[in-house]
C-alpha cells in the first residue's frame, strides 16, 4: 500500500524527516547530520518530493548504496502529494523566450559558439557550475590563452591529399586525438546526462572518460556503450579505500581500459561564482548568516569523501588491485612527471582540473613543454604516455599539443555546452567541427599523419611569458584624443 | 529564334534544369553534382535568370569552358521572361543611406579610411568574402601588428631633398615598391572587376598580379593592361596538371613576366565570418540543417579544383613548360626558403594568404626577420628575390619590409577596399597615399634610395614576442577606483 | 559653570578664536599659525561645535598632549550652542540609499568585495583617503598586479590531510602568516577606529601594527589588546627626537613587541584623488585660490612633523633607547637590505607603502625576488626577517610570498574596507576567508605546513617583466570587424 | 588718406587681389602663387578683412619681411568696412558653453589635467594642430609610455631635509632641470602667443627656447624677457642660407644663448588629424576635390621653406657663423650621437619631435638609454650635453631622464596645453606642480641634489619591449562570463 502525501507530510522537521524521491518515501533524520551537502538543503524538503533537486546531483543508485534499506518506507501515491505551485521568475521567462530564439544548430561553426548559446538558455545554477573556475578563474582563462603564445612554422609543398588523424591511446585506436574527459554533474545540462557523451563519443569513435562525479550511475554509462566502445574510469580516491577498491575492481570488470587517478584535487575548489549562486536559489534561506559554511556551491557538496591524504605511497596498492592501465591526472610539474614514470604508471595528465582548484597553476600545454624535453633527455618519452587537458577549443589547440609530444588531449566543457543547448546532436557537430578544423589545419601545416607532427612546426618563444595586465595609466588615457576615421559627409 | 521565358521555366528541377545567364540560356541538368558550389545554389534558379548571382563569382568565359557546347541553348527574349520584384530589405536600405552619406574621396588620408569606408558601404556577402580570415582571425590581425613591433632607427643630417624610391622586382622598373596581390572575386566589390585594379596599377607603374580565381577572366586583365606594363600570374595549382599547363603557357604568351604558384592553399580555408553570411542569404533554405557542407562561404565554393597533393617534386615540372621566373607564393618558414633555393626558383612570397588559411601562422614580415640572416650567411641572399605580403597598410610597413630585406611587397585587401567604395579613383588615390607616405617618410628615415635601406634602420627586437592577451583580474578591475581629471565646476 | 554657546560665538575670528570639541571649549588663538593642518580649516568652525571634523583625524588625547591647559576653557553648556542644519546633500542621500541596500556580510566570498562595498557605502572623503595613491597610481596597482605575475609548479600526491599555516613573526606565534599592517585615520572608516582592528586580531590571533597616525590614542589601542595578544609600534619619527623617545620607550613599556620604523616616508605622498575631494568638503572656500597650499588632502595635514633628515646614522641611537626588534618599513632595494643587516636592525618590510608615496616605486614582491637569493647567497637569510606588504587580496599572494622567503605579509587596505563596510565581523569574516582560502591552497601547492614552502614551488620569470601598456593602433582597431557569435534566429 | 572698405572690395579675385590685415591693404595678387599655404586660403579673403586668419600662423613682422614695400597700400578707413556676421555655429556655442563651466586652476592637480580641459576649451582646429601627431600617432603615445617601462629602485635613511634640483644647462643656471621647448604658432591657443611663455619661465628662472615658428616675432619673444634671462634659439634651416646666417647672427646678437637646429624634420610632417579640420573650415572649398594638396593642414603650410638637403657638411658652416653653442635637436640613435661629438657640437636633443614627424620613431628616453653607455664606455659622456624630449608630463619622468644621463629634458604640449585654458597663471601653476612633484620624488628616491642622480637608482630592463597590443580572441573575450562582485540585496 502506498504512503499519502498527508504522511510524509508530517514529518517535516529535524526531528522526524521524511522526503520523496522519484515515488518513493526515505526517512532520513538519522543521514542528516552526514549529507555532505548539509543538513538544512535535506530539511528545504521535509515532508515533500525532493526529487526534483535530487535529480541532477545524485546518480540513481544513491539512495540504495547510501541509505540502509530499514529507512526505505516504500511508494508514495504521487496524487495525494500537494503540488508546488512554482510562480514562473522574470528571470526563468527571460530564459525560455532566449531559448525559443536559439540559433539552429547548423549556426554554431566552432565550439566557441556552444558556450555563447548555452550561456544564454542554460539555468544560471548549472551555467554556474559548468563554466565558474578558482579564485579570479585567471588560470581557467590562461589554459585557453596559452595556446595563443604558440604559433606555426608551417611546411609547404607537402603532398596533403590524404590526411589521416587517427591515432592510439593506451593502445586504443582512435579516430581523432581527443578523448571526452570527465567532467561532473552532467543532469545539470541535460536531462540524461552523460550517457548522451557516450553515444556522441561511439559515433565519432572516440574515447570517453568516466567521471566518479556523474550524474548518471557508472554501470548506466558502461551500459550506454555500444559494440567494443572504449571507457577509461576517472576517480576520486575515497578516505575509505575499500570503496574506492570496489569501484575500480568493478570498472575493470565492465571492461574500462584505463584508470585516471585525479591528484589536483585533494579537496575541491573555491568556485566563487557557483557560491554566489546560492543566494538565488528559491527558497534559500542562507541569508540569515548563520550557517554559511554548509553552503559553498555545488563542488563542495558532493565531494567530502575525497581523500586529501593520497599520496605517492598509495601507489603501489593501486598496481595491485587493478591491471588497467594507471594514469595521474593533474600532474603540473616535470619533477612529478619523472617520478611517475619511477613508480611506474603508464601516463599522466598534464592538467590544472580546467582551472577549478589551484589559482595560477599554470597550463596543461605549458607545462608539456617543460616536460617532453627533459623525458626526450633522459630517453623516457616512450615509458609513459602523456595527456593534456583545459582549455582546448580548436583543432590547432589540439595540433600544437601534438607538436609538442602529447599522445592526446581531452576536452571537457565544450561538449557539456554543446550538451546542454542541442543535446546528442550538438555534441556530434561539436565534434565534426573539429574533425573539419583538423583536417584542413593538418593540410595547412603540412602534415598528412599524426606521426609527422613534431616540435619543428611550432614556435613556443612566447609560452613561458606570464606578464600579467600592467597598470594603466588612467590619465594619461583619458585626454588622449584618438585618430577617427572620417565623419560622414553629414556630419559636416 | 530565341527561346522565351516560359520555355525556361518550365525547366525548374533537378531533372530537368535551365537557367539564364546574360540573355543566353543553359541545360545544366547534368552538370548539377559536379559543381564545385554544389547544386544546391544552381537549383535555387532553376528555369530562372541567375546572371546577378553568376557575375562576380564566374569569369564570363566560364561557361564556354566547363559547360559542353551542347548543352549550350542560344539566346532567350529576354522581354518574355518574368522580372522578379525583390523587396528591399532594411539592411539594403540602410545600406543606400549609408551610401548617400559616404565622405568624399578627399576625406580618405590613409589606407584605414578605405576600409573604413567599404565596410559601410559594401553589401554584406561581398565584406565578409573580403574581409574574413580563419578561425579567430589572430594571424590576420597579427598581420598588420606585426609591424608596430618593428621600430624605426632613423639617420638625420643627410641629404634627402631628391627622394628615389622606384625599385625593380624580377626585372621589371616599378615606380614603388609594392605590388597589387592577387585577390579573388573582384567583382563582389566593383562591377568591373579586377579591370579597375589593371588600370590603377598602370597609372602609378606598379605590377599587378592576376588571380586564378579572378571574376573578369584571364584575358579581360589582360587585354585592359596598356603599353609595357607588367603583369604577373597567380596560379592555383589544378588536379588536372594538362589545365594548369595550358593555363601557364597562355599565360607566358600573353606577356605575364613572373609566375606565382601559391603553395599554402593545398585546401581553401574556414573563414566563419564568410560562412555565418551565408544564413543571411535571400531566398537560402540551408537552415533547415539538411545540406550543411554544401554551403560553406565562397572560398570553398570556388577552389575545390586545386590540388593538394602539389609538391616540391613538381616544381621541376613547371620550369619544364615555362620560361617566366617561378616564384612560390606563401612559404613560411627558413627551411623552405633553403629549399626554394636549391629547387632554383627566382623567389619567394612569405606569406600565409592573408591570414586566410593557417591561423597562428606568423606574419611574413616575421618570417622574413627569420629568413634574410640566414641567406646572407650562406651568400644566398642574391639568389633569389623575397617578396612579403599581409597587413601592409602604411608606407613604414613598406619601408621596414625593404629595410629587413625584402625585394618588395604585396598589398591586397586595402586596394579591394578603396575600389570598392570608389573605383578607380579611389584605388589610385590610394597609391597616392603611399606614395605621399612614402617620400615623407623615407625623408624621416634618413635615405633618398632603396638600397640604402638596411637592417640597422630598424629596432626589430620586439618582433618575435607572441604573448597573447594575458587573463586579466575582473575583480581587481572592476573594483579599482581610477584617477579622474577634475570635474567642472557647475558638478561642485 | 559652564560656558554659553553666544560667549563662545563670539569668540569667531583670527584674532579670537574658540571652539568646542566633545562638549569642551579650547582657546586656538595662538595654535593657529602652528596647526599641521593649516589655520583655515580651524577658522571654518571658530565660535563653534568641531567636534565631528575633529574626531576622526585626531586621537583623543590630542588636546591635551599639545594645547596648553590655560587654553581649555572648561565645559559648555551644549543645549545652548546653535544646532548647525545641515541639509543632506544629493549624494548623502545616495550614499544611505545604497547603504540600504548593502549586501549582507556571507555575500562577501572575498577580500576584493569588501571594496567593492566599502566602495558605495563610505563617505567620499574617506574613501579617497584609504583608496588613493600616488600620482598615477600606477605603483598601487603594480603592487596586486605584481603577483600575477608568478605562478605556481604545485606539487601533487602529498599528505595534506592537516594543513597548519601558522608560524612565528619575531618570536611570536601568530595562526596564520599575515599581520594587520599600521594604516593612518581608522575613525574615517568606522566610528570606534583602530581597536575594531585590535579585536578582529585578537579574534584570529593574529598580529597588529600600530600606526602613528591612528585616530585612536595609543593606549586606547593597547588597552582593547586581550590576554598576551601581540601589538607592534609603527613609527614616523618626529623632528624632535624627544618625543620619538618618550612614544618609543611608552610603547616598549606597554608591551610592544616590534619597533617598525618608517623609512619610505620622508615627506608624505600626492595623492590627487585625495586633494581632489577637498573641493567637495561643505563649506570650504578654498576655491578662491588664495591659498591652496594649506589644502593637500588629509595626508599633508597630518604629516608635518615628520623628519625627512631621519637617515642611517639614526639607527643606533634607536638601538640605544630600545629593547624592542627594530625593523625598518619601507626599504626597496637590495643594497639597503644589506646594510639594514650591517646596522644590526631585526628585520626590514620590502614596501612601497601601498603606492603611496613614489610612483614606479617596484612592488614588496619584485623586491623580495631580488633581496632573498642575494641574502642566501651570503648565507644571511637568518640574519634578519624579511616581511612584504602592498597587493595582498588573495592566501596565494601570501603563498607566493613565503615561497620566495618572506616571513610573513602585511595587510592594510582590506581589513579597513571589511571594518568600514561591516565593522568588527567584517574585518573577522575577511580573515576567515583568507584561512579558508589558506587551507584550500596550501592543500593545493601540495604543502601541509608553512615551512615546506620554497621558490620551485613558483614560476617567477615574468616578475621582472614591467613593460607598459603600449600604444594602440586606433584606425586599426576602429576599422576592424570582430568574428560575432551566431544571431539569434529571430535576427535573421 | 585712408583707403576705404569699398575700395578693397572690388579687388577680390585672383587678377586683382587686395587684402586688410590690422587694419591696413596690401596688394598680394603677385604673391598669389608664391604663399607657401597655398593661394586659395587668400582668395578666400579677397577684398575683405583677413585678420583673424592670419593673425596665428604669422609673425606680425612678416608682410614688413615677405611682401615688397610697393605692395603696402596704407591705412584702411576700417569703419568702412563691411563686418562679416559670423553665425556662431553650435559647435562654437557648446565650446563656449564649456569655457563657461571650466574648472578653476587650483582644481588642477598635475599636467595632465590641462591637456584635459585644454581639449574641451581650445578651438578644433588649434587643438587639433598642437595635439596631433603623424600617422597612427604610436610614437606620440610612446613618448610618455615609455617612461612607464622605467622603475624606481629608490633609496632609503638618506637626508633629504634640503633638497635642491637646480642645475645648469649649457652654462646657464636653472632652478629645474627642464626648459620650455620650443612649439609653433603660439596664438592659435592665445591670444598673445609664445611671450606668455616667455614671462612663465622668467617667473620660475628656466630655459624658454624660441621656435622658428612662432606666432610672434623673434624679437618680441626676446623682447618680453626681462634681467638676465635665457633664451635659446631652435632654427629650421631654411633653403637660402642668407636668411638663415641673418636669423642666428641676429639671434646671437639679440642674446641668444644656444642654437638648437632641428635636424628630424626635412619636411613637417603629416598629420592627419589637423589635416581632417581642414573639411571642418568654415568656407572651406576644398570638398570639391580639386585642389586637394594644398589644403594638408598647418604643419604644411608653413613650413615649404625648410631645406630637406641640410646635412652633416653644413655643421662647419654653422661654427663659422656663430659662436653659440650649437646642438642638434631629434637625433635618434647612438651612431648620430658620435658622429655630433666628432662634428664638434656642444649636445644633441635626443627626439622624436613629439612624435609629430615618423611614426615608429623610438622615444627619447628609450634612445638615451641606448647611448649614454655607449658614451661612457668611451669616456665621451662629458664632451657634450644630451637632452630629450617627449612625453616628459611626470616629475618622475624627469627624474628618470637624469638618472639615465640627461642634463634636461624639454616640455613643450603640457606648457601650451595649460596656456591655452588657463594663460600665463596656467603655465605657473604647471611649472609649480612639477616643482612641487620634484621635490617629493627627489625625498622619495634617496636624493637632495641632482648630482646624486644615478642610473642604480632606476630599473630599466622593460625599455626596450616593443611589444605592439597583440591580437585578442573576440570569440573567447565574447563567450567569458566574467567574475562579478555581490549583487546588491534588492536584487534578489
Amino acid at each position: 500500500m502506498s504512503l499519502s502525501g498527508k504522511q510524509i507530510a508530517e514529518h517535516n522537521s529535524r526531528e522526524s524527516c521524511w522526503v520523496i524521491v522519484h515515488g518513493k518515501a526515505y526517512d532520513v533524520t538519522e543521514f542528516l547530520p552526514e549529507h555532505p551537502g548539509g543538513s538544512k538543503i535535506i530539511l528545504k524538503y521535509a515532508g515533500k518530493d525532493a526529487t526534483e533537486e535530487f535529480e541532477p546531483i545524485h546518480p540513481p543508485d544513491t539512495l540504495d548504496k547510501y541509505l540502509d534499506k530499514s529507512k526505505h518506507l516504500g511508494p508514495v501515491d504521487m496524487g495525494t502529494v500537494a503540488k508546488v505551485e512554482k510562480a514562473e521568475s522574470p528571470e526563468e521567462k527571460e530564459r525560455q523566450a532566449r531559448i525559443a530564439r536559439m540559433p539552429i544548430l547548423e549556426q554554431c561553426y566552432n565550439l566557441m559558439d556552444f558556450e555563447s548559446v548555452a550561456k544564454r538558455v542554460m539555468k544560471q545554477t548549472a551555467w554556474a557550475y559548468y563554466s565558474s573556475g578558482a579564485d579570479d578563474e585567471i588560470t581557467m582563462r590562461e589554459n585557453h590563452t596559452a595556446f595563443h603564445k604558440i604559433w606555426f612554422r608551417p611546411r609547404v609543398l607537402i603532398d596533403v591529399e590524404k590526411i589521416d588523424f587517427s591515432t592510439t591511446m593506451l593502445g586504443t585506436k582512435v579516430d581523432m586525438p581527443f578523448y571526452v574527459t570527465a567532467t561532473a554533474l552532467g543532469k545539470l545540462g541535460h536531462p540524461e546526462g552523460e550517457v548522451v557523451l557516450t553515444r556522441a563519443a561511439k559515433k565519432h569513435n572516440v574515447v570517453q572518460m568516466i567521471p566518479t562525479l556523474a550524474s548518471c550511475s557508472f554501470d548506466e554509462i558502461m551500459d550506454a556503450a555500444e559494440g567494443d566502445q572504449v571507457q577509461w574510469l576517472q576517480l576520486y580516491v575515497n578516505k575509505d579505500r575499500e570503496i574506492t577498491k570496489k569501484i575500480v575492481q568493478h570498472a575493470e570488470k565492465r571492461g574500462c581500459k584505463g584508470l585516471f587517478i585525479t591528484v589536483d584535487a585533494p579537496q575541491l575548489g573555491r568556485r566563487e561564482k557557483d557560491m554566489r549562486t546560492k543566494f538565488n536559489d528559491v527558497g534559500s534561506n542562507v541569508q540569515s548568516g548563520s550557517q554559511t559554511d554548509t553552503s559553498q556551491g555545488a563542488a563542495r557538496a558532493i565531494s567530502s569523501f575525497i581523500d586529501p591524504g593520497l599520496s605517492w605511497k598509495d601507489i603501489p596498492w593501486f598496481r595491485s588491485i587493478t591491471k588497467m592501465p594507471i594514469i595521474l591526472k593533474g600532474v603540473q610539474r616535470v619533477e612529478d612527471v619523472i617520478r611517475a614514470v619511477e613508480v611506474g604508471v603508464q601516463g599522466v595528465v598534464l592538467s590544472n582540473h580546467g582551472g577549478r582548484q589551484l589559482d595560477f597553476a599554470r597550463s596543461g600545454i605549458e607545462v608539456l613543454a617543460e616536460v617532453m624535453p627533459v623525458l626526450r633527455e633522459r630517453g623516457w618519452d616512450n615509458r609513459l604516455e602523456v595527456f593534456i587537458d583545459g582549455g582546448v577549443r580548436r583543432a590547432t589547440d589540439i595540433i600544437k599539443a601534438l607538436c609538442l609530444g602529447a599522445k592526446g588531449v581531452g576536452i571537457g566543457r565544450p561538449f557539456l555546452y554543446a550538451m546542454s543547448a542541442y543535446g546528442q546532436p550538438g555534441v556530434e557537430r561539436a565534434m565534426q567541427l573539429l574533425k573539419d578544423e583538423m583536417e584542413m589545419n593538418m593540410r595547412l601545416i603540412g602534415c598528412s599523419s599524426i606521426d609527422q607532427l613534431n616540435p619543428s612546426l611550432v614556435d613556443t618563444r612566447a609560452l613561458s611569458m606570464h606578464a600579467a595586465n600592467v597598470p594603466t595609466d588612467n590619465l594619461g588615457q583619458f585626454v588622449y584624443d584618438p585618430l577617427v576615421v572620417p565623419k560622414e559627409k553629414s556630419m559636416l
